[in-house]
């Protein structure tokens, strides 16, 4: 077993920040293993999740760092962190206040295909987004 | 809502790859909702997942496509499909054989931190990797 598969180092020594500086976090619910997001996190964002033990990532179209939930105040208490065996993959669980998705849904997998072709809406609105982050002008 | 958020497009018109050509794909148990790991596809690897409904995705390090199980054994049947808001997110539903991870646990995600520096092992030894792969010469 190589030194990034066990449990020797330390978390965030083990943790692989691609060339961006940037690892993705798989977003999942504490209790029901339900996939809410995938985000991405530079160091001082996984440092503040750590820290304040709310999610917090880098976003990349803003290109700042992201309290979850600081417009929408849907916040995620994050209960474990996992790492995986290349330590390039971090997952999250957490207990998600109100919807995760922008668009409004419990989940951003609210979408999904069986055949490849057609997509059907799997998941449940939370909130009108347009109410939550204000009307586009 | 954009076009990339509702189920007009087809399902492989909304995937979006990045400059690599990839998309990455979260993989979990369909019964359990256990995160087992997240691998990267590109088109062709997305098109055979689909066509064969047997996970097949696109491996960085050997830099071809890589059907999973392909030297373990380890097959994950494809029960689901499913993409985020943004397109570039997929999440597969799937049914696991024996272990997801090389290095033989059940899971990629087989250590957690709560502190961030110390980790502990939480999840399960499902295989030798040495008697699946051979000994590393």
């Amino acid at each position: 077993m190589s030194e990034n598969q066990d449990t020797q180092k330390s978390f965030l020594e083990t943790v692989k920040f691609d060339d961006r500086g940037l690892v993705p976090a798989i977003v999942q619910d504490h209790e029901t293993g339900k996939v809410l997001m995938m985000a991405w996190m530079n160091l001082e964002s996984l440092k503040m999740t750590l820290e304040k033990k709310k999610a917090c990532y880098w976003s990349r179209s803003r290109n700042k760092l992201w309290l979850k939930g600081e417009s929408s105040g849907n916040m995620q208490d994050v209960h474990d962190i996992m790492i995986d065996c290349d330590g390039d993959t971090l997952l999250l669980k957490v207990s998600q206040k109100g919807g995760a998705c922008h668009v409004g849904y419990h989940s951003c997998f609210y979408r999904k295909t069986t055949d490849g072709e057609q997509m059907e809406i799997c998941d449940t609105l939370m909130f009108d987004p347009e109410e939550v982050y204000g009307k586009k002008s």
